[in-house]
């Protein structure tokens, strides 16, 4: 990323493609798997762990996609050193949950800025940056690709 | 949809493209997108009123799209008249925050079935549907194709 020493503020310039992001990780409990859950998802194996053992498909209770989803968003927004001038998110191509996430799991993040348009003319460039999410055995459970508007210095 | 009336379960065979669900409405409060955003995406427009009215691109406090996509889950899952013999999500295609949520929005969520793979050797279906939430204003603000395996009867 290529930002004005000056600055304290990230603009939609200073993304190239290319960039990498590692964003540290984050280890998820059983309990706020289910809190999660009981809210945005009761499905059985996200919420009963009696159940999910003896009917779910994995042996055990998993943490709903949207919640490991939430995990990538989380620390992609904590990895940032200084304010980036989002605007907003705007959309998610690509999601895929290959891996079920259990409790006790460690998820560990990181993002490539793959595509920068900068359109001067609204004051903003729309970002496209790849993320993924791999757990403590080295298997990738999220992958996907985040589009945000990031307003533009030059105005 | 096919089912069999005896059936308590819904299973991979009874879904067929054109499918179409009505999922009811969610209203969203500004404590729930605060508590949310708190956890999960906790930028300034998010979590913070006075600086989201002030300095935010939508002059007030925003939903994080991935409590958005959390209504339309949970809308589903709620929608749900009997138990579908669920393996687990797949991913999300083309998922796009349209329009932003604000405070008080009330969300009517649809689903449309828009391809089913039976794969028998492997005893489930793949079930891709589309999704959508539109507001009191009639104005989609979000949108997504949803992959899921859901598993078959005849095993």
């Amino acid at each position: 990323m290529n930002v004005d020493a000056q600055s304290h503020v990230v603009y939609g310039e200073d993304f190239s493609p290319g960039d990498r992001t590692e964003l540290g990780n984050y280890t998820i409990s059983a309990d706020e798997i289910v809190a999660f859950a009981r809210q945005w998802d009761p499905q059985f194996f996200h919420v009963d762990e009696e159940r999910a053992q003896t009917e779910g498909y994995f042996g055990g209770l998993i943490a709903s996609g949207i919640q490991t989803l939430g995990i990538f968003q989380r620390l992609t927004v904590d990895s940032r050193d200084r304010h980036w001038d989002v605007i907003g998110g705007a959309g998610i191509e690509g999601l895929q949950f290959r891996k079920p996430v259990r409790p006790g799991d460690t998820l560990t993040g990181s993002t490539v800025v793959k595509y920068v348009k900068l359109q001067p003319e609204r004051g903003r460039a729309r970002v496209d940056y790849a993320g993924e999410l791999i757990n403590q055995h080295g298997e990738r459970v999220l992958a996907l690709t985040m589009s945000a508007y990031i307003g533009m210095r030059s105005q």
